[in-house]
């Protein structure tokens, strides 16, 4: 039963109207691309301090969102809470944060277009972005400042049984920042299904909206919106073990992959298995998998080797995120990878093999955004993969692919300095290009 | 009045239907991602030599379209002209194409996570790209060329007075780079309306949908799909002449910016000049355009300075394409800031200034693809900028901005390479994250 609880009292942002939100963050993004590193790290910082000095605050109101999900799965309390070591952890996640290099104002790429007329490609924030994800308010520490890191404005819209936590943590991460001479406005946090629903309306003040949630949730958000989407979906993960596997590390691999945690979008659901290998690797992988409490269904020539439930077609297709397994025999490494293009979700798949042909030929073929060789499927992952936090995995195409870290959220602008240089001279042809790549000689940092 | 002349024959994949169409390709770009330099230079010069043999057919199309179009408006009518010169210059666009370096395969980050286990960022093609593109029989060639070089299949849409010239290129380009050894399917042609809105429903064949045309087009276009849209919208570009500017320069870039080609997205829209600057600056402009026949609209104080028509609020949001220019003067460069970033298209926006200073500011505060320092917004163009060509310029804000070539249709995945590593040791603490940067000790290019 759900007790009724008062609420952390609303931040002062929640007073204004969606359209206002996005509008503030619109300006304050503006202003936030010229911020340069110190500013922003000493914010990190800052704000790393504030969770430190706020903590009893902070699990008050964590306490409050737990009492009120009494009645919800064990694992969604798990997920929810957030107090001593896990926001130690975040707070330690920041001060790594803050050491990391500013992904703003890289030079990308440097040309000479003609003497004096130089062009710098160099990177920038996106400028605004809105983010929804899941009830875990440490995502909300991590989301928003990875945001400040890369220079961009942010609304954040958090699950609904955590509205207490993130109240306090906006409101702790908001006022140390804008102490830190950030911009104000550029936190913004909604509350509602139908904030998300005005959110989405904004085309002009927002630039990019990442959704972390489940197909059909990011399916929703790309159906009721114009701005551009890059959806973290479903992870249907392959593990596929070539004839040429190494038994036991494809054993290890494979237990590792499903088992480690099943309940993320980086552990296999299929497992594919070269039919030379079939007979001596499904008996041993089976065994395994079994002893770690999965549940396998098997294609009809898996069942014959090692008997266990059929997999029916739709088993192919699903994301189980569960102790439950799908096993399916193939011909060839190009049954495999065509297997994998047709019901994986592209985002994680890897071989086992001792040939370096095959691998080649998989990471070639797969259209993954992670294609593994001789490891679990269980790397995916923005720290693991050394980018410092990841603000969502990728399953698009264009942007960003994969683990999404600082560089995902970051554009480029083009820079071209002349000195009255017009392009009548170069139609008329009183003039000729160079186009000579100046990159060598500058800095990595664009410099004025 | 139209008269009724027998169409080319169709192509063979016109009978498809268009979700066949989308199909094929998608199929086709799973292949090309394997595709290697030599095999995609090949047939591009392939092409090249196509065009050159098949020109008097090219040119006879051509002139059933032009016959066609007779009742149309002369530039359109000049557009749509495809012989000679314009053949020829398409065949030279090619060939230097083919001497590009491969886009794809280039390792962009290399990451050693642990002992034996690398992770390398690797360019790859995006997958399938559909464009519908205005009437220019050139950009069927360079478009679908462009696709081919970065390895992605296309899906083309031109302008239906083109159609015939669109159906003989397009049959050229298929055979040729068919008999080259690229994978069948990989290109083909949109001919109605009706063809392009069943192209975006096609989300599970097409990853990535530019348009190009107006911003009621784009918008369109992003109301219709749920495929990501990279926009090349309307262009109001401005040049802001400081305080510090030198005259002669400034008017030089003026000229330039609005009149060198009127009709195109790069032309300026908007002149803002500071006003310590406008009495001496104004009168000189607007003689030197007033003499190449551009109309002018003014702010009150410009029209104080030198009397012109004045200006409506309108003004400031229109992209004329045409000898029509606004002027404004502002008190600062921060209003001259506040109003591009307000008005403008986020397209190109130029500064003219001898101060250092003043042109970083502005550079770094406007939100624009391109930020010019003391040259013509005119220079915003793939061919200029050196990436060889471009598919369009980008108004959008992630994945590519700007003129967009061979880069811009590249996307990455991550390749982690080990040796049986399995996530259950690093959360157990048996072993650590080393995340060392091994990017100097690789080639540039992704070598198995």
């Amino acid at each position: 039963m759900h007790k009724k609880i008062p609420l952390y009292k609303q931040p002062r942002s929640s007073i204004m109207s969606i359209q206002e939100m996005g509008q503030a963050a619109r300006l304050a993004s503006l202003q936030m691309s010229a911020l340069d590193s110190k500013t922003k790290d000493n914010a990190i910082l800052a704000i790393a301090n504030a969770l430190q000095a706020s903590a009893p605050e902070i699990e008050a109101a964590n306490r409050l969102d737990l009492d009120n999900a009494a009645a919800l799965p064990l694992p969604i309390q798990k997920r929810l809470a957030f107090s001593g070591k896990k926001i130690a952890a975040s707070i330690e996640g920041l001060q790594s944060l803050a050491s990391l290099p500013n992904p703003a104002g890289i030079t990308q790429k440097a040309t000479e277009l003609d003497n004096g007329l130089e062009l710098f490609r160099v990177s920038c924030p996106i400028g605004v972005i809105g983010v929804v994800f899941e009830s875990r308010p440490d995502a909300l520490v991590q989301i928003s400042t990875l945001c400040l890191k890369s220079g961009n404005a942010v609304l954040l819209k958090g699950g609904r049984e955590a509205l207490n936590s993130n109240r306090i943590l906006a409101k702790i991460v908001h006022g140390a920042s804008i102490a830190a001479g950030i911009p104000d406005g550029w936190i913004q946090l909604l509350e509602t299904r139908e904030d998300v629903s005005e959110m989405l309306k904004l085309e002009d003040c927002i630039d990019l909206i990442i959704p972390r949630g489940s197909n059909a949730f990011v399916k929703y958000i790309m159906d009721n919106t114009n701005i551009p989407v890059m959806g973290h979906a479903d992870g249907i993960c392959h593990v596929y073990v070539d004839k040429e596997a190494d038994i036991d590390m494809a054993v290890s691999i494979a237990v590792d992959s499903k088992c480690q945690y099943v309940a993320v979008c980086n552990a296999m659901e299929t497992l594919l298995v070269h039919e030379d290998i079939a007979k001596d690797f499904i008996p041993k992988a089976a065994d395994a998998l079994k002893a770690k409490g999965v549940a396998l269904r098997g294609c009809p020539k898996t069942c014959a080797i090692t008997p266990m439930e059929q997999a029916s077609d739709k088993d192919w297709d699903t994301e189980y995120l569960d102790y439950i397994l799908s096993i399916k025999v193939v011909h060839s490494i190009d049954e495999a990878i065509a297997h994998i293009n047709r019901h994986g979700s592209g985002h994680t798949d890897a071989i086992v093999t001792a040939s370096r042909q095959a691998a080649a030929q998989f990471t070639a073929l797969v259209d993954s955004a992670d294609a593994f060789w001789n490891c679990s499927t269980r790397f995916a992952d923005g720290y693991r993969f050394g980018l410092g936090a990841e603000v969502g995995i990728s399953t698009a195409k264009i942007h960003a692919r994969g683990p999404v870290g600082l560089d995902g959220l970051c554009i480029y602008k083009w820079i071209l300095c002349g000195n009255g240089h017009v392009v009548s001279d170069y139609a008329e042809g009183a003039k000729r290009f160079t186009h000579k790549n100046i990159a060598s000689s500058i800095n990595d940092k664009f410099n004025w």
